[in-house]
Parts: C-alpha cells; sequence; structure tokens
C-alpha cells in the first residue's frame, strides 16, 4: 500500500481535477465525473430515462447547461457561469433577457453574512432560474438594465449512476454510497467520492469476505433509483456507508443506522474508540446524505455515514469557499485509513460455535498453551483464545469478545483463526 | 380560558369552601363535598351499602357527627368540633362521660414538636374514640375532672362516591382520581380536588381524543370500591393520574406508575421536562394515595400520581397547619396547568404507519416541502416530518418521535397531522 | 456461633496445618489434605484412575515425591525439597545428575525482581523437570559442579478430589467449589479451603433450603473431572460460588458468574453492597480459577467467584510469599461472613404470587396493620408488607423486593413470612 501521503496526494488531485465540473442529478456533468472516476476503477454505468417511475418519485427531465451570465450594459459579464458552476441555480430553465437590477434582483442569491461568497442553491422539481453571487459582486452592481442569459435545456434524456464492484467470498453485500450530483463543492462531495474511489481500489487487493458495492449516484433521487432497481439485491445488502464531507480538517463523525446497534455502527465506533481518534457519534436523524433513503422504514438497512465535519455543519458548507483549499490530503488519508481498518474488522468478524463447550478444551495437547503453568503474565493470545472459547455459543462475536474483553480485535481473530484450525470452533 | 391567576383564584376558593366540612370516609360530610363540586362539574353521585363486598374489603357502617367537646368542670370546651373538623378521632365512637385528665390522656392525640398544631387521627376499623389538639392546649388543662362527649353515629349507611365524565371521541378512558375524605386539610386533597374540577371544565371545551372519567371518592375503601364496581370499565381505562396535594408551594412531583414505563409516566416527564419546571420524578411505592389500588399488581393500571410535595413529605402533612393558607392560587393553577400540557399530549399521541415507506415519499409534489433547496437552516417543520415519516413504523409514537428528535412535540403533532392529510401516512 | 475472632482463628491453624504439604494436582499430598479437612467435615473422597477421559481432558499420571536438592560438591544441600514444597517445579520427572551451574541453569527458576522470594511453577502436560529457587540463593551459587536430584514418580494412579455435602429442604443445589492442588500457598488456596469448611459446618447447623455440596478438588482437571462424573446433578445446581485468595488483606472481590445476572450474581452484590462492606465487582472473565469450568458455555452454570484480592492481583502471588502470615484470621473470617450472609439471603429468596392482587387486601383485620392510621412515620414492616404484596406478581422475588424498595432483605423476608402465614401470598 501507497504510504498515506501520497494516497492522500493522489485523492485530492482526484478532487481537484473533478472540481470544475457542473454535476446535477442528471445530465453531462455526472457523466463526465463518472468519466474520470471509471479512469481509477471500473463502472458500470447505469442511464434511467426521464419518466420512469423510481418508488415515490418520478426520474425528471435531464438537465444540461452550456453558458449562463449577467452582463451590463457594456457587455461586461459581472457574474459568468465559465468562472464557476456554482453561479448558475441549480436546473435553471433558460432565459434570454434584459432588466432592470430591481426585477433581477428576484433571481439572485447572496450570503450577506459571507460576502465574498457564492452560496448553492437548486430547484430541481420547480421551473425556475436564478443566479448564485458573491453579496459585494452584487453590493457593486448599479442600478441599470442587465442582460441575463442561461443557455440551458430541460428535455427528456437520462439520470446517470454507476456502480463499481469488488466481488468477495460470498453474495452478502456491503454498499458505499456517495453521491455525485453537487457541482464545485470539494467536501460535499468530491472527498467522498475520492475516498470511496481510492478504498475500492485497496479492497480489491485483498479478496475480502463481502462484496463490496460502491455507488456512485446523485443524491436523493439517485439513492431512491438505485432502490428502486435493486429491489431484491437489497436482500443480500448486510451492511453499508455514505461517504461524504470526507475531507475537510474537523474531527470524524459516525452517524448511526436508523437502527443503532447495526454491526456496520458497531463496528465503526469500535474502531474510532480503540483508534484513539479524536471523533464523535451520532444518532440517526432523517436528514444529511442517502442514508435517509437507506434507512427508511421499509428498507431500515444498516447503513451509517462517515464524515468528517457533518452534514450542514460547517460555515462553508455549500457554499464557493467549499473548495479544494478547505480539503487536506492528510484528513483524506485520515477518513480512508478509517473505512479500511473497520471493513478490516466487518470482514473478519463472525460468530463462531464452541466445538468443546463443556469445560475448557485442552489446549495444550494441541500446541495452543503455553506449557510452563504459573506464570502471572498470561499472555494476550491465550487470554484471547479463552474469551473466543468462552464466549462462542452462537450468540457472540468476535468483535463483542474483543469489547468484552478489552483485547484488540486483531488479536481476537487471530485466536480464532488458530481454534478453527485446531478444530475447536467452527463458523 | 380564563387568566392562570383567575383559575387559582376560583380553585382558591373552592378549597375555602370545602376547608370546614367534616368529611371522612363515609357520611354527610362527604355528601356536602360532592354537593358543592356539583355546582361547577355535573356528578354521578353513587351510595353503596353498608357491608357490601368490595374485592377484599366491606363497606364498614356509615360514620356521621354532630358535635364533640371537651369541657371543664366549668362548662367551658377547651376542645371543641366546632372550631376544627380536625379535634375528633375520625370514626370516633359516641361517647359521654366525665373522667379525670389521666383517664383522658389515652384518648387525647397531639404534636409535642409542633405544639400549635392539632394532628389529624382516625380508626377506622378498631372502634374506639379520641380527640385531636394542640400540644399546648394540653398543656394548659390543669389536672381535675372533664365532661367528654361526641355526638356520633356508626350505623349502617352507605358510603358515597361520585364521577364526572367528559366524553371523548373513543371510549378508551382516561382517569383521574382524587381523593374526598380528609376533613379540614387542604392541600390534602382539596387542592387536589379542585385542580380535578377545574381540569374536568377545560377539558370538555376541546373534546377530548379519550373519554376522561373524573373519580371523587374516599381514599383506599373508596378506590376498592370503584374497582370492584367496574369490573369491565376497567380494561378501558388506559390511562390515569391520581390528583393530591397539589397546592403547596414545592416544586412538582411525579410519581410514576407501576409500570414505569406507561404512556401516562412518559408523558408526565416530557411534560415536566420541556417546560423546565423544577420538578422531580420518583419511582412507584406502594404507599401513598390511591395509586396503590389501581396499581396493585391485580390491576397494574398506567396511573401515575400528581403532587407537589410528596405524600407526608412536609411537617404540615395531615395537621391543622394544612389550611387554606398552606396552598396557593397560583401553585393550583400550575399544577392545573400541567394537567392541561400533559393530557393535550397524550390525547394526541398515536402511533402511525407511514404508507410509503420504501425511501422518502417526494414531499414536494405534495406542497410539503420548500421547494428551493439547499437551505441550510432547515425548517422545523420539515424536520418533524422526515422524521414522523421515518419513525412510523407502528412501533413509535408521536411522543417517541419527539423524544428522540428533540422536536416539540406540538411540531410533530402538527407534522403529522400534515402527512395524514396528504394521505402519507396512517394512524 | 463462635464469635469472629475465634472462628477466625480456628481457620487461621488449619491453614497453618496444610501449610507444609506438598499438593500437585494429584498424589498423596492431595490425599493428605483431604485426611484433615476430614476431621472438620466428613468427606466423600473420590479416587478416578489415571486414563480416565474426563471432557476433553485424560486425567494425568499421578505425581509423587520424596526428596529433591540440589547440593553442592561438598554435599551441602543450597536448595532443599525438605524446606519448601516450592522448590520443586511441579510434576517434575525424576533426575540424578551432576552437571555444572551453567548447565542446571535451564532448569531454575527465580523472581529477580523479589531476590528473596521462591517462585510457584508446574509443568503437569510436558515432561521435564526444575527447581523454583530465591534469586539472592542462586547469585550465591559458585560457578561449578552440582549434584541434583528429584526423588519423583510418574506413574499411572488416581486423580483425587473430596465432596461434603449439607443435606437441605430441596434436592436443588449450591456448590462450593474451592481447588486443593496448590502447595505451600496460603492464600491461594488454604484460606480458601479453610472458609469452605467452617462455612460448611456453619450450613449444617441451620437446616438450609438448598442443598449444598462442598467440592475440594484440584484446580482445573479436578474441577473438569467433577463435571464429567456428575453430567446429571450439573442439572440441579442452581447455583454456586468458587472460594480462592480468601485471607489475604485485601478488600473482598465479587467475580461474577459468565451469566451476569444470575441469582448468585444478585444475591453477593446485593450483600456487599448493603454491609457497605468496602468491595469491588469484576464482570466474568475465562481465567481465574474453575468458575472457568462451571461458567463453560457449555455449561454457563451460575457460579461467581469470591476473593479478596483476586486472581494475580498481589506481588506475592504464587510465590513463597504467600505463607500463613499473608493471610489473617480477621479477614478469613470476613470472607466467612460474607458467605454465610449471602448465603442466608440466597436461601431464603423466592418469588411469590400474591393471592389478593386485586387492590390492597385489607391488613387491619388480619391483624397485620397499625389500626390507628394517619401515623406518618409509617412502619418498615408495614412497608414491606406492602412492597411484597405489591411485587408478588411470579415475575419478583423478595430481593427484587429488597433492592427496590431499599428495605433490608431480613425484612422483606419477615414480611413474607407473615402473609404467607396469613395465606395472603403463596410460593
Amino acid at each position: 500500500m501507497a504510504p498515506m501521503t501520497a494516497v492522500g496526494d493522489r485523492m485530492h488531485a482526484l478532487v481537484e481535477r473533478l472540481y470544475p465540473l457542473c454535476r446535477s442529478i442528471t445530465g453531462d456533468g455526472v457523466r463526465a465525473t463518472l468519466d474520470i472516476v471509471g479512469e481509477y476503477v471500473p463502472l458500470q454505468v447505469h442511464e434511467v430515462p426521464t419518466g420512469t417511475r423510481v418508488l415515490d418519485w418520478t426520474v425528471p427531465q435531464e438537465w444540461n447547461i452550456r453558458d449562463a451570465y449577467i452582463a451590463d450594459t457594456a457587455g461586461h459579464r459581472v457574474v459568468d457561469f465559465a468562472a464557476s458552476s456554482l453561479h448558475v441555480l441549480g436546473y435553471s430553465v433558460p432565459v434570454a433577457a434584459t432588466m432592470p437590477l430591481a426585477e433581477l434582483r428576484g433571481h439572485l442569491h447572496t450570503l450577506p453574512d459571507h460576502p465574498t461568497w457564492v452560496p448553492y442553491r437548486t430547484s430541481y422539481y420547480t421551473p425556475q432560474w436564478g443566479f448564485c453571487l458573491a453579496q459585494e459582486t452584487l453590493d457593486a452592481m448599479p442600478d441599470g438594465e442587465y442582460e441575463v442569459r442561461i443557455d440551458s435545456t430541460l428535455a427528456d434524456g437520462h439520470l446517470t449512476y454507476a456502480e463499481h464492484v469488488v466481488p468477495g467470498q460470498v453474495a452478502d453485500e456491503v454498499i458505499v454510497s456517495c453521491h455525485v450530483c453537487h457541482p464545485s463543492l470539494a467536501n460535499d462531495n468530491l472527498a467522498g467520492v475520492a475516498v470511496a474511489v481510492f478504498l475500492a481500489r485497496e479492497l480489491a487487493q485483498r479478496s475480502p469476505y463481502y462484496t463490496y458495492r460502491f455507488i456512485f449516484a446523485p443524491g436523493t433521487i439517485g439513492a431512491i433509483t438505485w432502490l428502486a432497481r435493486n429491489a431484491e439485491r437489497v436482500g443480500r445488502v448486510r451492511h453499508g456507508l455514505v461517504l461524504a464531507c470526507a475531507g475537510d480538517r474537523g474531527r470524524l463523525t459516525y452517524k448511526q443506522s436508523r437502527r443503532g446497534d447495526a454491526e456496520i455502527d458497531r463496528v465503526l465506533q469500535h474502531v474510532l474508540r480503540t483508534s484513539e481518534r479524536p471523533h464523535h457519534v451520532t444518532g440517526f436523524t432523517p436528514y444529511g446524505y442517502d442514508e435517509r433513503q437507506y434507512c427508511s422504514p421499509g428498507f431500515d438497512l444498516g447503513v451509517g455515514s462517515l464524515t468528517r465535519t457533518p452534514y450542514a455543519g460547517y460555515p462553508e458548507y455549500h457554499t464557493s469557499a467549499d473548495n479544494p483549499d478547505f480539503v487536506s490530503p492528510e484528513t483524506m488519508a485520515d477518513t480512508l485509513a478509517v473505512c479500511r481498518e473497520a471493513f478490516a474488522v466487518l470482514d473478519r468478524n463472525r460468530q463462531y460455535v464452541n466445538l468443546s463447550p463443556y469445560g475448557e478444551p485442552q489446549l495444550g495437547r494441541r500446541g495452543l498453551y503455553d506449557s510452563l503453568g504459573g506464570r502471572s503474565d498470561a499472555k494476550q493470545a491465550q487470554l484471547a483464545m479463552l474469551w473466543v472459547l468462552n464466549l462462542s455459543d452462537g450468540e457472540h462475536s468476535l468483535l463483542d469478545v474483543a469489547e468484552r474483553s478489552g483485547l484488540a480485535f486483531d488479536t481476537v481473530a487471530a485466536a480464532a483463526d488458530a481454534l478453527h484450525g485446531a478444530g475447536l470452533i467452527k463458523a
């Protein structure tokens, strides 16, 4: 595995490369994003036609945009989509008009509290048009006429999403989901995409137990579309993680699944706690990212969410200040490391049954016990074997053993391997 | 609704009016009390004959008293029932005799630690007679002969209790019970009676969901009589509250039902906590007021008890110092307000089932969602809808939603109304 | 019962008497130990032949030793088994040789951190020989040739253990188990043996409810042998306690059974807490003493362990410093007292069913209630009756009542006796 700084730099380079693209819940920006992701991991790209019913929703018309600006009477572009994809209200209907500033104001969005930042705004399901700009830009615009133009199209087309699968030893699946619908916002969610991509590459190298499915889809409608089209697969999803806001400099936050005690919840909390990283765990809330859909009561999947600073928890959230400088190689590498460690635990976590449950089996004659009794410093490995034997009653997993014994999960898993090798436990 | 001070004053006036009457577990004092209560709310009065078997008990003979005194040789009444109904041991058998103080002492009850207070004592089931007086009165009584007279009758008659029903939308009942057997004691329990009366009047104005049954009955034997005579109705009692000591100046105390997690327990605790009133919650104990009977293991009803300073928790308890000055209009109004708020929550608390449980339903096309996405200050009402949708799985009530989300119950209930109106959830 | 100091002294005398014997998991040292124990309580001694299969184990060859020493060229014994049974590695194979110190060193065990102490070491299942000695003894041994001799035999024979039974009113059993395989170590476990012996003598005097079975057996293989030979009896074992390290001057430690909430766990914790002794409670761990076997997942008996300073928790553990001075009459008497109190609770703990569960039964007419109502200082006995009546629903034991009410267990048990006598509850 590449050193942490190297993989952090590579993830950051991917964020920078994806940053300029104008993504939305449909359209060519998503396709261009997936093209680039596809250079790192092979993708299966799905195109779902406008009008397709997906659960309670309908795939909307596809939105594409080529140009947009507000120009003064001298023809100078005071707001220009070419400078930032955030300048246009997402899903703006086309417009070509000239109007006085007073009329234009109703279509302008700013952040008065952060006068140099451009907000991110959308209107997916109500037809309207608008521009987002810095308050100081607006303040500098003299009254008078302005030419406004949005060269966009809203037309029947497709919703685009992609999957990458790392095959496992079993068909049971772990899903890793990240939204790809946000335009030029780095932390939310290009950092999540980058961590997912490099996590997938690492997993492929270690022949995992579970089959890992990475889902790159637009938020809400994309997850809903995936769920609608994978009704039978959902039954095989054992665990899942939504990755978002994976690169800011805040401490890690794990948001539990709706169940609160799903295995993914316990694994993430175990890894965060035992790694002694500063972190925060929050209960499930029905807002945030696509855990909303995976954890809706009809599905109620064991899907948590890992972020650094959580959804809407930082001033730069959904503004032009969420740019590539806002995310760091080190924090993305740290987020990736937590995923790596957590999935290593999840992948090895099993419930075993002690095949010799009456009294302790004689470990010594199987070469599993230090032959010289009476040493007061009992070894961790031997303790781990005793713990695994004692709790392998079909109701406790290795993670249970690690948490109850206080031993490291790796020590417990190695003990289970030794006992399994000696025929003393079965999975 | 009348302003709080007004209703407090009116409750206090009722306490003062009821105060002089000599109540006991039977007799005309209870009837006179119910006559006055009946001026405020219509009552169904029940008369249960002496000798009637009620559960493990038997309705005792009826006790009535006309006069009682201890007079000195000069004919001066040193202790006079006319001055306070507390002066006679409750259920005293008649006596007319002259005896020296030394012999009389065995029939006198005082409070040496509070020499100016008269204690309250009874002997319902063991025939005897006695007087209660201030220690300082006793100390001033010279040795010598005294005339003692108690003009009481113990004879077959009736036990009297009353009910007032506020009809609801469903036959499921909430009972509100308060004891009416104590003579001149204001907090215990005329304040409880007064709060119950005005609570009943308010409930009648709002067409409640549940049917609310107010029980005005003598303690222990009265509640037992009601339970014995309402065996079939008990199955419809969903919740209940015993009101006592409702007017002293201490903080509120909620005593949980025997179950400890009945809905009434959760509602009262929620309202007390979220209203930020100083308060105290205690676990169930099998002593106190008639929750003892409602929460006996055969019934085990979800009946809690609301008091200010709890049973036997203040020095004035069961003494002449528990007089109308001991209770205040403000605290009675506050107790009433907690009941009002708690029953408002109880009455609206439901479990709903999300009819669109797979993914989130599209709120926008139903006019239930702010159309302009991306606002970081998500609205409380929308959060409440998401929470109700997410937890409406047939296992969570609106109170559960409020507690888990941290949102106000009213906000959650309003969200449920909106979702119900849109056909997204069903009760 | 003898005063505490007397019984403490008698237990300490037993420890001193047993101390010099060279015990092991088999052999004449165990037999001599049981002979002495048998002078205090009648024992049923079992001899199980070498080669007998017991659960996953096989009874090993019997080990006996007559003499052992290291002598210098002058014939002076620098290490002599006659001085302490600890000097020989337990289960040493015989040896008679002369060798230079350099070669001998590989067979010598010392404690460099405690240069005056002799360690305790064994090698039951790997044939080898060795000596244990003080580091300062070793340091004083000049290079040169040494005569080493261990006059031991390892041959087919028997494993020896013993039982003492105090018959109870029911066949359900409580087992008290202590290991008898350690040579000259006082706290571990002669103190445990002594407490068990005197506990058995006291129990016999009070006609207990349960049948109490005391097991004196070598650690691990002895408990495994008992379990293997008592497969049907195990089903009658309701509770159990392993006694070890019962005499050092540390605070008491109760180690929970694997279940964690077995009745024995609750009883011991209740007695330790309410007696206000300094103590410590630890969760189950699959190492320590024979609770390892009783709590293996196939048996999962409700067997806890009572010690003072727990297993391996003191520097003197498994060294010559664990001598009779290390244990005190007072602490052994205190350990015995806790056992006495705990078994008194365990023996009286029952679940009752209230035969008059609808409302409170009228205690007064049964002579169970103070006839003069209104006393604010309700009596503990009456409170206890109300609590027992209220919680006797077939789901709560008297211990539950004591813990929920805060009343003393004895008060609760006496109330249950009174109610049972009045026919109000049944067991």
